[in-house]
């Protein structure tokens, strides 16, 4: 087995993983994760996987013409490839390009694929792919969910956040001008596509801003991928690249699966991110997600060390597995100012918080305090660094 | 029991009526009617309800602020009463106004409502209320289904259109530049308040056109309908106004909730609408939907009778209902531009429409033909009129 590591082969090895079960083997050329979601969905992660999407679509018995929605930075790069890849396999695709940024995540820009699909006769039996990172497969998403009451999609994420974090879980949604997020649906895909090939031309900074999502699953409990990331910090060309992918997808999915409606275990998946939302507006949205969002894992493993438990030596680990991706583990921001937009965030409710803190060797847990006692328990932890 | 009819007393007799059970006792003051949808909820019908709203939404565990949307006509005639109603209840309402009219199905007048949402901090433990007809209903439903990713809401119908049609069912939409109900989704209200003494004040071909659809339902198996309907024709001061909207609700609950994927049976809610569409088209839609529906519910039955074994004196019945409603039968537009709009809608699959004809007693059948075959039966069936 170790050799197709170093002498990858033609012959695929693949290893269907269902959640729940046992993690994926390592190191094979092809991994399969089934969300549990209603309806359950497939997620392929394969070097190489956009040629074949095609193919793919064919196998699960996608009709009608598919719509590709991507942006001006990806599709460029990818949606010739995907073109021919549907035509292979007989599908006649229309592609829209949507200008590249958060900004394109906009009623406006939603409305404008709408009328597109609405003009060029799209109807329930078609078909719509995301070929892009969270903002177009969110946004698709919703156009997805909406069209006619509903027609089917297929994300292909082609940035890391989107591979791990969005692309799994059916939420979608685009921002108003009050919030981000605040209109969307919920709306499962058919089928998800990742190929890790194209994270090649992703910029730096939003690999790097991935990783900080990727970290965040090492600490709610998957030993594996700890494990992979301690040994050897991910880049795009890292040679577990789809294992790491895989484990957070399958970490996500779990998580998802149990928790559908967003009341409880989901909620682990906002480790780091009750702190991040201050540091991402303080910035004026210019610090990448990942990047606060590490700070706030950062943060939260302190207050555990100090409060909740965590060994010194987990906590040091942690800090130096932030540090090995790139990722900012440290602020200027008052915390005061963080606080008080923590107590703003949509997922706080009333009085109290619930925080997710870092409390053992990859483990994580969800303590809701009153805000004011996370005041005073932040001070005292920072007052101690 | 018929004494009441005449004597209407203080002491309200409830009948509490769930769908495919036997049909709702009549001359009562009060009708529920539970829709068996994912998930069920209760239509509430009696007169004077608006002021007691407030009352039966805590009975039903409503929490939140409500947010009335409503529109210009409706507003001003019944927001106040509304918002006593709610008050009463210790709750606090906002309230925002629509202009009215289909113009207001839009995509922008929904983004209006979305942002006013966010602007006044509305959460997931809110609720919205639609007061008004349908298009208040249509657009105040695709609000709740998206903000946030799904709020509750209460339908409260004032148009006789509104209350035996499109506030049950769960459809929701809004029109797009290329056509009406193009973006919308399915969502299940908590409850709807149907309070028929605000009929009163509808306008007189409102009221009308809503009778387009209530004989519809006469020839969809409703045999006590029909009775009803033949024995004295629907107006506002009707006595048995009550009784004739719960067996319409009753009638489409069961047929939404036999099949809410809209593959079968839901088809047969179609008669009279395969051809109403060009007559509404062909008057730049300035023909009351409901008309449009009555001269193709009488094109569908002359085709019946034509083709379809129809007995004369049941078409001859089915003419002299609709008429007795004020409705028109007959239609100058040339069949040729009924048949082609027919083609073109998107409940047309290629080369077959499905249509539902009148076939015998209070029954319409649903028969799957080409257009070309409906063309030439048409035909025929027209030039022996
Ligand atoms: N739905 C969910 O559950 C969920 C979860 C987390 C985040 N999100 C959303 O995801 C969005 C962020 O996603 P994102 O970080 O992917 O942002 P993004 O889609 O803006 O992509 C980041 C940038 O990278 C570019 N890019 C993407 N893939 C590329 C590639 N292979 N090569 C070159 N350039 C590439 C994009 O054009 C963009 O400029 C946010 O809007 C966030 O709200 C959604
Ligand atoms: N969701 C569904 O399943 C479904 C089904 C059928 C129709 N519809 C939709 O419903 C809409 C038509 O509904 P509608 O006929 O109620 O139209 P509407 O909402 O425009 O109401 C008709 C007119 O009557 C006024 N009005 C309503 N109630 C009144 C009252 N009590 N007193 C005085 N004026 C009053 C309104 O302000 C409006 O001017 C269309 O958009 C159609 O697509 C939806
Ligand atoms: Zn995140
Ligand atoms: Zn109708």
């Amino acid at each position: 087995m170790k050799s197709s590591l170093h002498h990858p082969t033609n012959e695929s090895v693949t290893a269907t993983h269902t959640v729940g079960t046992e993690a994926p083997a390592l190191h094979s050329d092809t991994r399969r994760i089934v969300v549990h979601t209603e309806p359950a969905y497939t997620v392929h992660i394969e070097h190489g996987l956009l040629a074949t999407v095609g193919h793919h679509m064919r196998a699960l018995a996608v009709t009608g013409h598919p719509v590709i929605i991507t942006d001006t930075h990806v599709g460029p790069l990818y949606a010739d490839s995907l073109v021919s890849s549907l035509q292979a396999a007989d599908y006649e695709p229309l592609v829209y390009t949507l200008p590249a940024g958060e900004e394109s995540k906009s009623p406006e820009q939603l409305l404008h694929i709408l009328n597109f699909l609405a003009d060029h006769c799209i109807t329930r039996r078609d078909v719509l792919i995301a070929l892009g990172g969270g903002v177009v497969g969110d946004i698709t998403g919703f156009a997805a969910a909406t069209y006619m009451r509903g027609i089917a999609y297929v994300q292909i994420p082609t940035s890391l956040l989107a591979m791990v974090d969005s692309s799994v879980g059916g939420k979608t949604a685009v921002n108003l001008p009050a919030g981000k997020n605040l209109w969307g649906a919920f709306k499962q895909p058919r089928a998800v596509f990742c190929d890790p090939d194209v994270l090649h031309t992703l910029p730096r900074e939003e690999f790097i801003g991935g990783c900080g999502e990727v970290v965040k699953y090492t600490f709610l409990d998957n030993p594996a991928l700890l494990g992979l990331l301690t040994k050897e910090p991910l880049t795009p060309q890292s040679s577990h690249l789809t294992d790491v992918i895989a484990q957070c997808v399958a970490a996500k999915a779990r998580i998802v699966a149990a928790d559908e409606t967003e009341q409880g275990q989901r909620q682990l998946l906002n480790l780091g991110h009750t702190l991040a939302h201050g540091l991402e507006k303080y910035s004026h949205y210019t610090m990448p997600h990942g990047y606060a969002v590490a700070i706030g894992i950062a943060l939260m493993a302190h207050l555990g060390f100090t409060h909740y438990g965590l060994p010194a030596e987990e906590y040091r680990q942690l800090i130096e597995l932030l540090r090995a991706h790139h990722l900012p583990v440290t602020t200027e921001v008052p915390l005061d100012y963080l606080l008080e937009a923590a107590r703003h965030d949509k997922k706080s409710h009333g009085l109290d918080v619930t925080i997710i803190v870092p409390t053992s060797h990859g483990h994580s847990e969800r303590i809701t305090v009153p805000h004011a006692t996370l005041a005073e328990q932040l001070t005292a932890s920072l007052s101690n660094v």
